[in-house]
């Protein structure tokens, strides 16, 4: 890995840079949700990397961890995303990523805390000062800012994300085996 | 007043030592609110204190601050509070309160990120450690415990609270001047 991860919070948020064209990755989100709906009702969501042999590559891998295939399998760009600014978002990420989605937040909803497998790599795309994460045993509040840039996160410490904005929190997230 | 708070978190929340029966507020508020029905649907309310004149006790300081009276006109506790332990909560009080609400969160969902006009004196019934206050500007999280006392939050404070657990988080909210 040829990047130097700078720490945000201590143990559990890491910054890398990737230099992404927010603008760019917002409109290409929103291209893509109006192609391909969003699943599911307050904590939506819409898969970009497949496995082999899917018969559902969009929403297969937006449900429980227990009801989907390994989530390592998801490792292949949908080649529907092949002609969009996602090529070079993947491009950019400096190590294999895995069941990359855009998982978007509505309005005045959290997620059940909770703790993943693996850590998760965070990409903002639309979001708020209102819209942290919440790591509720370490008692950290934290935003992760639409820079352009890609923020790991230790979810697999307890947490939650709250959307207490009015707007969608749209975020692309990807599972990553680095810093396991 | 006779009480002398404890700062828990400076400046932002303070323990009022009550002395309340957990438990018997517990069941008061589970009978009251099978007899009327808690408002609203994922931000659930019911009022305890009414206003002279009001015509829909249990609902009218139920809406936005804007679309009711001022809230320091609910100061009577609603007749037909007097002969539950309710009764004994109000006479706790050390000082005098307004517009006393029953606030219930259904799971996964949190409060638009909002300050209120005044101070804030909450006395938890039903919670969980996932249920916390959030203080996005001073990035506090703070959990109310259901301990039978009452909590003093500076809720003038860009502030939420989100419930991340699956049962229904009720706190007995109420107003006052105190400290303000």
């Amino acid at each position: 890995m040829d990047v130097t991860p700078e720490w945000v919070v201590d143990g559990l948020v890491a910054k890398v840079r990737l230099g992404l064209d927010a603008e760019a990755l917002r409109m290409a989100a929103s291209e893509l949700i109006a192609r391909h709906p969003l699943i599911h009702d307050s904590t939506k969501q819409l898969s970009l990397q497949i496995r082999k042999g899917s018969d559902d590559p969009w929403y297969e891998s937006c449900f429980r961890d227990a009801d989907i295939a390994p989530e390592t399998e998801y490792d292949m760009l949908n080649p529907e995303l092949e002609d969009t600014y996602f090529k070079e978002v993947f491009a950019a990420f400096p190590f294999p990523v895995f069941r990359a989605r855009l998982m978007a937040l509505t309005s005045r909803h959290c997620y059940s805390v909770h703790h993943d497998e693996t850590p998760r790599f965070h990409v903002a795309i639309e979001t708020s000062k209102h819209a942290p994460f919440v790591f509720v045993d370490r008692n950290e509040v934290f935003r992760v800012p639409a820079d352009g840039d890609g923020y790991w996160l230790d979810t697999r410490q307890e947490h939650t994300a709250m959307n207490g904005a009015s707007d969608l929190r749209i975020h692309l997230v990807v599972g990553l085996d680095q810093w396991a």
